[in-house]
């Protein structure tokens, strides 16, 4: 039974199991679909719907249209004590991306520090997750990603040059929840376009721009146009450090990794990288505070720092002042415990993509 | 002759000799000084007056309240291949900053990456100069600052956690200028509010806010109250995310470095650092793209992706499309020309601290 006006709560494992079974079903290998199953239903846990489950039908059609490389060839093409290159292979952006973070975690347990890329990839998820893998083992982690399809549209411009670009940075804590900044360029995520549109409302200027770079506020136009805004806005509000930050990921995902720079793409017609994918980068780095501190000094510090935001007087009692990370956590908690709810409209499409390739369908309440 | 109402024109050499003059006198020692007024003079050239010779009545100020070292001890207190932590010894930052960078390029060098802290320092000028110096030698460069007094908004908050903490990230090319970004994690650096206050001027909203978390318009009222609002402005648009970037800084400037966090800073009466400073935190990074690729591949791509962003189709054609650092370039490019314009205000109290100090005063026509 399964209705598509009524929404379904589903356990996390019951979504992890749905989602790989799916991932087999087309062809991915077993370990590449146990990892990338595990990172989406992060996302979904952490309460970044954006990049969980919902994207499951994206990459089937990436599939259908031989832009996803299913059984990609992985393999660390450069490597030094501190640095390293994995070649994605044209696949699925999790597995590479999970390998490059452990690979960095285990260099930066040796050296202190480490900087790994990853190039011949594609979506990878939510940024924020593979910088959590780094603070869970005790290091800063930060993780950067490109984006095949521009919808940042720079400063003065009237076309999108970059994706929505994330940086994530986490910091380890001892008594508080780690510090998790997962953060797009762009003004908002392209999900609160979605959002929006869903809820049938406007949205409010500053989010996305026509051709003449004249605020769209209907929903459903700004959805079909994406041309965000770059975080800060115009020039006056400091929309070029936005525009400037984007940049920067893609200097650090797509330049340093040797992936194609997505303002140099062609997303509908031009050529292709490597196996028919998209090339698109990412970075990982973590660093040890204990190369810089003696142990327990960063964290017990970044505690004080966390406690004294948390004191800071708000301007409404009601709303206290929140670190990065907290909104996440709060929903962690809650999905963990209460599981995650999800549109019916996207289990059905869901029934229906396990259906198309022969996989169980797993979903039911 | 000077006359406070006329503005000066003086030579890059005149300024650099003037600056380098007062702070001997001050008491610095004779290398600290070189570099301290090098890099003063660097951010006077590319544009960035807030950070250039118009700080020097702020470190004046610093040294007469016993807030500055001026001959502090700078020391290497911890290193690794690839890591390290300076101790500023209470000074300014500008000599333990351009020691961090060197020491970061330097290792990078060796290992392809490098992460130098510095602890136990002030005001460090503008922290594009010490990314550039990276880009120089051929790496990415990185650099950020804490600042000990608070003027940032957090998110809901009432009042001020952070400075403005800057973000500068630099890489290089072989074609175009080095990319450059620059930037205050507030929608706008202070010096505007000094540039609108000076000419009388009203400022936009989502620049400054009161107590109330209201905008504030008036720019002497917004300079008094230095309230300023995180890049991306309320939370509507992003502006969590500027509060995100400036704690990240913070924790990677102070917490890493082992230097005072801001927020558990009393600025007015609470207890100093080592020495009587503020114990202020820097971060400085260096990657060697040839680490990640055959030499000249990331410059090429980095050149094409640049020229593909100028190639950009602008909204108006007056106004082309940008790249982060494009404006500092042409400033330099003129000033090296044409000299530094500096206001008579400004060259008045230079004359006056010059007198105090017994220096001798150089910046005539």
């Amino acid at each position: 039974m399964n209705d598509a006006t009524i929404d379904v709560r589903v356990s996390a494992e019951q979504l992890r199991i749905q989602i790989e079974t799916i991932l087999r079903a087309w062809g991915m290998p077993v370990g590449h679909g146990a990892v990338t199953a595990e990172r989406m239903v992060e996302a979904d846990l952490r309460g970044i719907d954006a990049h969980g489950i919902v994207m499951l039908p994206l990459y089937e059609r990436l599939l259908k249209d031989g832009h996803l490389i299913i059984d990609p060839e992985v393999k660390i093409v450069r490597e030094t004590p501190v640095t390293g290159v994995i070649d994605g292979g044209g696949g699925l952006g999790h597995y590479p991306s999970t390998l490059a973070m452990n690979l960095a975690v285990v260099k930066c347990s040796k050296a202190g520090l480490a900087v790994i890329t990853v190039r011949n990839s594609q979506h990878y998820g939510a940024a924020g997750v593979y910088a959590v893998r780094a603070a869970d083992h005790g290091f800063i982690g930060v993780s950067t990603s490109a984006v095949y399809r521009p919808s940042l549209v720079p400063t003065f411009a009237a076309e999108p040059r970059f994706g929505t670009n994330p940086i994530a940075f986490a910091a380890p804590t001892k008594r508080n929840q780690p510090f998790v900044l997962d953060m797009a360029t762009s003004a908002v995520a392209i999900g609160k376009l979605k959002l929006a549109a869903f809820a049938g409302e406007p949205i409010p200027e500053g989010w996305v721009v026509d051709d003449d770079g004249q605020p769209v506020t209907d929903s459903m136009e700004a959805l079909a146009l994406r041309r965000m805004v770059p975080l800060g806005g115009g020039r006056e509000s400091g929309g070029h450090k936005g525009y400037g930050l984007a940049a920067m990921v893609e200097i650090l995902s797509s330049v340093l990794s040797g992936a194609m720079a997505c303002p140099v793409r062609d997303p509908d017609g031009g050529p292709l990288g490597a196996q028919g994918g998209h090339d698109v980068g990412h970075f990982f780095m973590a660093i040890d505070p204990a190369a810089f501190r003696e142990p327990g000094d960063f964290e017990d510090d970044l505690d004080a720092m966390i406690d004294a935001l948390r004191a800071t007087r708000p301007t409404d009692p009601a709303q206290p002042v929140l670190v990065a990370g907290d909104p996440e956590h709060t929903e962690l908690e809650r999905r963990n415990k209460e599981g995650i709810i999800l549109a019916g409209t996207l289990v059905a499409d869901v029934k229906r993509m396990a259906s198309d390739c022969d996989a169980e369908f797993l979903l039911t309440c």
